[in-house]
């Protein structure tokens, strides 16, 4: 597996004041590579958490869905080589096990742990290397690194994946530390993605998971690999209070908009990353709508842009194909209407009013398709309405990672 | 292009009376081979068709849709090479121009003539080779056959494509000759597909529209190669009458059943073959959905499996992946359950009430997958609702073909 041409380094992080890691190989594949993670959380932290919409889910979602609402956390669980998805009433014992073994080892209740398992859907978990990767995680609680951590979790990701902001709150520096592990399967309303957001702030887990929500519309769902929702997806952020400033209470508490602004860029830092380590990608595209009836309706037309397989393999072409965004625009089902239609790569004007702009140039837009760092505007020319969604090409590459993944 | 692996022969079509085909090379492109065909049909000839539900459709499209009700057809142009989409009022002034040259060629009004081009979106139809073209194809009415036709108005297909059928109306012997061309951009509500069906049976155009509208929900909108839907798909019917049985005007009239069912084998026919020419297909599937809320909703289940890229490039690898089927319909947005869920593929349970089936052997479903023709059976286990769809898997060859098409 080479690493992603798009890839970015891991940034500096410091460890987060009152969160320990520890992995541990469990042997969920025949690797030796740590596959489970635990992660230790200070008295009082508290949690907030989105889960994929899918129907399906695993009994990790399900489990994180009924323990959100309690606000409290201890414990995080995490497995890796296998998602434990559809995997009927063995698997959802196997992973009650492992969280119940967690909660014993840290002295906390079982609510107060989160689970969350990556990798192939439908093999059972095993509930004895589950156990026993989770003792072995917590006896080597507080040796792991963020970026341990990130490696731990990973599974057809090409890099390690983390993101990091500060704000200051009440006087007091507050640290904002993000992982996140997907390279596939990524659609909005979460992918085969996992996020955990670490924060030394002191919130309130109803704020938090109000700021969590809303930013997740507009990060972790406004991106898109192959228009795939995996069964596991889930992003969790944990406050511990450690840097001890008055606990953000509401959105106007003095300081929330400063820790709301860092949680926003770590999180938008993160989605990016997925995008950048998507599955065969080449080239990071920004698709910005304008000008549609309404946000909702702008968002629709940029991610039926986004998941287009012929606008995706047109950029990896570096083709200037601009007919298939029209075609993306007329398929997605809102309102538009084909003369009021502007489109534009790289900021270079392409079509308007329905037809190519007179004396058009393709001599600028074939360097900038030549790049790395793509951008398409369009404009429906309609209303007020705006979204902007990010996605990858679609390449040879995706093909040979997904036309044998399991084997 | 290699012929697709998929390919199926043309089949042997005679003639079908009242129909006359002739074609000339206008030179869309840089070739000699035949890029423009007229269709002449004789006086009292009915019509039915269906185009895009794209809200960018050409103005070929657009003519149609107004022409349609009228009911009545004396000709067919269609333009292969340049699809005239998103040309703005020089793209429309051309088509129109090319409309009226071939009414006053054919001595009918021009809200008899129906159009349809297929290509590049975006270059405007030059309106000099449109109207030398049409002039040229005129002059040669009588002299091509239905795989000349299929030939002509290709693109991107490695092989042409045609059904036929026969039913016995009031005791006289119909025929039902249909061609199709399309093999990418293909997705429910037409594809870069054009489908053009002719009969010599005598059928009042109202029949004709409601029998062919219900045919093409459960044919050409139950198809799907990249889930990408074009602004120029269109399906026409036209039925000269020469066979002279008593003119069909009601479903119950004698005959309309028979003629129904054949009409309905030919679009199945030229549905399938549009997948089997699908880019870059290796395997042509067959994606059936039971026990779904209702039969809209196991549509919609069958084509978010059918769409899915990763259960695409599962199939092209031969991988039993039923996990991401599982996702495929975790991500549909339908009412599933879980725990209720079953999956064959090739006939074989592979997975039941939520988990793989005890015992569960690979080797079956291995063998199954390492052919061309696979089935996938997905059973909700909710109510009576049942769907089947059709695609194809997603490959190197779409990727290759797509990246870099328009150059």
């Amino acid at each position: 597996m080479t690493v992603s041409p798009l890839a970015r380094p891991f940034p500096e992080i410091a460890a987060v004041a009152g969160v320990r890691i520890g992995t541990a190989c469990a042997g969920y594949k025949a690797w030796t590579r740590a596959d489970t993670t635990l992660v230790a959380f200070d008295a009082g932290t508290t949690v907030a958490g989105v889960t994929t919409r899918s129907l399906c889910p695993s009994p990790e979602v399900e489990w994180c869905r009924a323990n959100l609402p309690g606000g409290a956390a201890r414990g995080l669980v995490v497995n890796s080589g296998n998602s434990n998805a559809f995997t009927g009433a063995g698997g959802a014992a196997a992973s009650r096990a492992q969280v119940e073994q967690a909660a014993a080892l840290l002295g906390c209740g079982a609510h107060e742990v989160f689970a969350a398992s990556t990798g192939v859907i439908g093999v059972p978990l095993p509930q004895d290397k589950a156990l026993a990767g989770v003792a072995a995680a917590n006896a080597a609680l507080g040796e792991a690194s963020l970026l341990d951590l990130t490696n731990a979790i990973g599974t057809t990701d090409t890099f390690p994946k983390a993101a990091v902001a500060h704000a200051v709150v009440q006087g007091r520096r507050i640290t904002i530390a993000g992982v996140v592990k997907g390279s596939g399967m990524i659609a909005p309303d979460m992918a085969t993605m996992l996020g955990f957001v670490f924060t030394d702030a002191a919130i309130a887990a109803p704020l938090l998971q109000q700021m969590l929500r809303s930013i997740c519309d507009e990060t972790f769902n406004a991106i898109t690999v192959d228009s795939d929702t995996s069964t596991s997806d889930t992003v969790l952020a944990f406050a511990t209070g450690a840097a001890r400033n008055e606990v953000l209470d509401a959105p106007d508490a003095p300081g929330a908009d400063a820790f709301h602004a860092a949680l926003r860029a770590v999180c938008r830092d993160l989605a990016h990353l997925v995008v950048r380590d998507g599955e065969g990608a080449t080239k990071f595209i920004e698709v910005r709508v304008a000008g549609a009836a309404d946000d909702r309706a702008a968002k629709v037309v940029a991610l039926s842009i986004a998941n287009s397989p012929l606008v995706k393999t047109a950029i990896a072409g570096g083709d200037a194909n601009w007919g298939r965004v029209v075609m993306a625009v007329g398929k997605a089902g809102e309102v538009a209407d084909r003369d009021r239609l502007s489109i534009a790569f790289g900021g270079v004007q392409v079509a308007a009013h329905g037809a190519v702009v007179p004396g058009y140039d393709e001599a600028p837009v074939a360097t900038h398709l030549a790049g790395s760092e793509i951008e398409i505007d369009v404009d429906l020319g309609l209303g007020d309405g705006r979204a902007t969604v990010w996605t990858c090409d679609l390449t040879h590459g995706y093909i040979s990672i997904n036309a044998d993944y399991r084997s």
